[in-house]
């Protein structure tokens, strides 16, 4: 049968979700703990390609050729004696052959974790991004708010990407605070290479004085010169993907 | 000068506070940091021995021989440009030399975190305990509070510690659920070897029906061998010290 799983994993110590030489990918662990529960190295299809170092919550993937026999909903676990503590399979359900995790997905919705303290946090030091000047989160909510919606976001795309289409729609931008943790959320039906890193680093150089042009001038400057710094990889987290 | 240090620490990749032979500790680590930043390798002194894989959001030691030229306020960051990821500085501020963190603790308190829920999680792997059957926390809760006052803690004492006076004063024991997560909190005037641990895995026994006995009965009993598990070291973190 053909089986979706929903993954949770922390990207620290993986090359991203797909398989590459010489590096640990996401992918290549969940194929090796399937082979070692089914006795079968299961083709399997992700979502997205996340960077080395990214996290997921809600990450989906396919995977076809799942032994019948094994019920679908004891799967999470079944799994989760094999796969190392970093990678958690936290929900199955079968679905159809011709499902396809990313070309079926109407969208998807990253996190942003920023830790904005003067010194870093050792439990949290994987999953967020340390900046040490203040942020003022609602002003940095602002700036946020000019770029929802269907623009060419050419600017915020890693030089080098070789896409053609660079118009996307972003259906939520948003940054709020929870103690330390500044935390953006960004919703869109599509992203573009490093787009979300781009998006925060912008808003975070907008406000702090460093970037002296407004959200849309960068937009509307289509130019990747134009805008912010690309954050680091570790504070980025999939949360959610629509289909 | 004499300072007084807070540390925070994921204790995962060390053997607890003290250094020992052959195995990292938190202390060399530290001493090791200092000794860079300083140019001086100051003797550290701790408010207790952690176990190895606890961790610790409030821990208190004293540096002695800090040279008097560097701003008490400016430490925990110039300590953190050396210290690993897993180890900051959260607070510094300087004490007359006679303090002593350990014996000048007028008490301590501990959380324990549990993962309530059939599947591990990624983030919180290395700092929670994963307990799959549901727990009710409110009657948890109502199994702690039989335990808070001044006792005879033997039962809930690590066999072979060698202690003698096993009476301790536990102000607080009590258990909340926050989501998935179970968190037991026990602030006391001293712990005796393992107790935090064995106090939760008894509580937690005691709830589960593997353990056919009041909590009173297991104190009363004086012994060990009557008590619950041993919960493991990574649920287990010194929140903070009392002076």
């Amino acid at each position: 049968m053909t089986v979706a799983l929903k993954l949770a994993y922390k990207g620290t110590a993986y090359c991203g979700w797909q398989v590459q030489k010489n590096a640990k990918s996401v992918q290549e662990t969940l194929q090796d703990a399937m082979e070692a529960v089914f006795g079968f190295r299961c083709p399997v299809t992700g979502c997205s390609r996340t960077d080395a170092g990214v996290h997921a919550k809600g990450f989906v993937c396919k995977a076809e050729g799942v032994p019948d026999g094994i019920p679908v909903s004891r799967i999470p676990e079944a799994l989760g004696t094999k796969l190392p503590h970093d990678i958690a399979v936290t929900e199955a359900w079968e679905v159809s052959e011709d499902f396809h995790p990313r070309y079926g997905a109407k969208g998807k919705r990253y996190c942003y974790y920023i830790r904005n303290a003067r010194v870093r946090d050792p439990f949290t030091h994987e999953t967020s991004a340390l900046w040490q000047k203040p942020i003022d989160a609602t002003a940095c909510d602002a700036i946020c708010a000019q770029l929802v919606g269907t623009h060419d976001f050419r600017s915020f795309m890693a030089s080098g990407s070789d896409i053609v289409d660079t118009v996307r729609t972003v259906r939520e931008f948003s940054c709020r605070r929870e103690g330390e943790t500044v935390i953006f959320s960004v919703s869109a039906d599509g992203f573009l290479y490093n787009m979300v890193r781009i998006l925060v680093g912008t808003v975070l150089d907008i406000h702090d004085g460093t970037l002296r042009q407004s959200a849309r001038e960068v937009l509307d400057a289509k130019d990747r010169t134009h805008a912010g710094r690309t954050m680091p990889a570790n504070g980025l987290c999939l949360e959610e993907v629509f289909y």
